[in-house]
């Protein structure tokens, strides 16, 4: 059973406020709660459907957790398909900005699921660390969460000012442009930040100012545009490539 | 003004059905629509916004259209956020599918985003062709002309058996596994089709048994797998890079 209060604390959860306030998040569906389960993130509160604890007792081995039936899941739930899981997280502390590595920066991203979609990608590659600027969408958002499809629990997104951030570091910077140097040529240092820009802007001019390199995908068509979830794989799939050689 | 009639088909519109008795279907948006008016099609039925007719007297020249308000587009639409314009256009002749070039080819892509965003992926990669497997989305569902972002107009999508067009091609057939050759050490073909599975069940059964070549995008990280529009995107550029050498 969800009781009323826990019901409300579900429904507040869906807001960036409430979110903050609360320093709470929501993950839902398996998929999702299911890495959760086998992340170091502390559950606060967990409910279930009785077959989704059936099938995972191992899993569910030592943890608290409460079952609910698939119509009150659905009901409490603030996405539109979701019947078997519903967790309430404590956010983990925001970790430090990386000196090293492949860095992916976004300038903008202000789509809950595009922001999704290129932390599982970015967890795909193996990035662990995304910054992300104060205009971004919301790491913790729903929709944001669903997205990643579980890639949340693998990849720290730290929310900065990206100028501050941009302006005191020494990695190499690239950024995302339609008309720069192809990703097919070009070679990337093994430590380098990649900045993508916003879906409707792309890259600010104020973020511009600290990019060393230009680089584009080359186009062979009569597209204007990638959606910017999309271009952060391909980009990301050049660099590792050249990377691993 | 739009008409109770004309609401009515619009409204019919939505439903597959009804598209395929009316060999009629929908563009929406400022984006798609003009797209559309720069494409060959038929345009049966164009509602616009004054605005939207200021702003593009150019390309409207010799066009019919019906000035609608805002607040009448936004309730006539099947799409969440549309209020500038929208279009009825004939379906076009299903064109013959192709036997030669780079083919792209869906086993069962169900989802209409998905459908939409890998149509404008093969856009940007000049990729003309697009042969899907009657399990697919609808190439004319709302979501998928809208995800297009206009790449509607330049690519062809031919339902055909999936089956039975593999077993009378000539052409080698690669397919996206979890664990074939490394993309990034493949040579491709210039003439090939590439198969993308269904985003649950991957590549069936039945169609794998055409599959001469199976391909991987490398993991370097813990994500379990990549969206289909996506993993098509970073496969059909890694073909085009080798292809362009």
């Amino acid at each position: 059973m969800i009781s009323k209060n826990q019901l409300k604390l579900i429904r507040a959860l869906g807001q960036k406020k409430q979110r903050k306030l609360q320093q709470q998040f929501l993950v839902q569906g398996e998929k999702n709660v299911l890495e959760l389960l086998n992340s170091d993130l502390t559950i606060e509160q967990l409910f279930i459907t009785e077959q989704f604890a059936e099938q995972h007792t191992q899993v569910l081995a030592g943890k608290d957790f409460t079952i609910a039936d698939e119509e009150a899941l659905a009901k409490a739930s603030t996405l539109v398909s979701n019947n078997a899981a519903i967790a309430i997280v404590n956010m983990p502390a925001q970790p430090q900005a990386p000196k090293k590595g492949l860095v992916l920066a976004l300038d903008g991203v202000s789509d809950p699921g595009n922001l999704g979609t290129i932390i599982r990608v970015a967890d795909w590659f193996g990035i662990t660390h995304i910054i992300a600027s104060n205009h971004c969408a919301d790491q913790f958002n729903p929709k944001t969460i669903s997205a990643t499809m579980g890639s949340f629990c693998r990849v720290n997104v730290i929310q900065v000012d990206l100028a501050t951030y941009l302006a005191q570091t020494s990695l190499p910077v690239y950024g995302a442009y339609l008309g720069g140097e192809s990703v097919h040529q070009c070679a990337f240092n093994q430590d380098m930040v990649l900045v993508m820009g916003s879906e409707s802007h792309g890259i600010s001019e104020q973020i511009g100012e600290f990019i060393n390199h230009k680089i584009t995908i080359p186009a062979f068509g009569g597209a204007e545009s990638l959606n910017v979830a999309m271009a952060s794989g391909i980009i990301l799939d050049n660099i590792k490539r050249t990377q691993a050689r």
